[in-house]
């Protein structure tokens, strides 16, 4: 582990811990044991590192969730493998993912800093933002797409119905605690019975739950 | 309306646009149109302010969720009751509750002032913590008094059915804009219909539901 990845992994570690706002520099430097300007070296800010953690698991979970909307499986068992691929951010391996959605708040930019800092940091909660935008949409697609070809229900709001499962997922990042972990599957196996009877369209309820579960 | 309430609505607006993080005294005695000092003649600090505009609101929810749980209602009635009661937090009317459950991390303690104050502000916190473990406490009493009477899937896991209904009702404090608000009823609704049909006993799944939508 070089000492940059480092820095991002103890940095993910307090912030989960004691939140953003009241982690200091200082705190994740005690963290890796070194001293302020180790960690200067390597990033500009709290925010910078709150970005370098954020930004590639962002990525990661929208990049795996566009390749299961894409694959021509039936409707109900790509939600099975997009809850599953959202939940797994989740794993004790994970709490980076965890930060990110508890966290979005303090990524507006308001942070002090020279012109330049902003601009840079600006860019990446940019990114950030669109990362969030296009993984909320294809939700909503997937949603749709269920409800046109019959295997969900059409007279459920798709926008509310695709807000409702991402609710149930990232409210983990509220009760999950990496130090007495629920098995991840366990998870996946309750969510999916849950949303898959709950939008499923009427005269199949549960059919489909008992083949995947 | 008292300047002290005033002080508290506008706070919450404040805090529910660009977090609690990022919010000082001064956007908030900016907000009031009044100085810095005219607020600190209320409250002792931003966390003061935090607290109670939580905590009143957070208690209300546990009395009338606790009277919802009391009743002799069938499981599935008192299901959708809670729901409503809890998802009619987030009326236009009371960003607050969104501000809580965004920022119950910046409620640790761990801010700067006198020990006193300090003190102080614990107490609350403890009582906020207390309020929100006994809500979730009686969210799984719910399902697993629902699980009990045949009502409520029993091969389900209990705790992670009251985690996933908290987290869809919760995860409304991040999409839910006050500025351009849904009915609160459609959601309701559809909230309801996805949680009852997921959650519902195979056997009468969709009954209870179309009985009350």
């Amino acid at each position: 582990m070089t000492r940059r990845v480092e820095i991002l992994r103890r940095a993910a570690e307090v912030f989960s811990r004691q939140g953003v706002a009241n982690t200091s520099i200082e705190d994740i430097a005690n963290e890796v044991g070194i001293k302020r300007e180790g960690v200067y070296y390597y990033f500009r800010s709290r925010e910078d590192i709150l970005l370098e953690i954020v930004l590639p698991q962002s990525r990661t979970l929208l990049f795996n969730f566009s390749n299961i909307i894409e694959s021509k499986r039936p409707v109900m068992e790509r939600l099975h493998a997009a809850m599953r691929n959202h939940l797994e951010s989740y794993d004790p391996g994970y709490v980076e993912m965890a930060v990110a959605l508890r966290e979005d708040h303090n990524l507006n930019g308001r942070g002090s800093g020279k012109a330049e800092r902003k601009s840079a940091d600006r860019k990446k909660q940019q990114e950030l933002r669109r990362v969030w935008k296009d993984y909320t949409a294809l939700w909503l697609r997937l949603v749709k797409e269920g409800q046109e070809s019959g295997e969900f229900d059409a007279a459920l709001d798709a926008k509310m119905v695709a807000f409702g499962i991402l609710g149930m997922c990232n409210w983990l990042s509220r009760w999950y605690d990496p130090r007495k972990p629920v098995p991840i599957d366990e998870i996946v196996t309750t969510f999916f019975a849950m949303v898959s009877r709950g939008i499923g369209a009427p005269h199949d309820q549960g059919a489909e739950f008992a083949k995947l579960a």
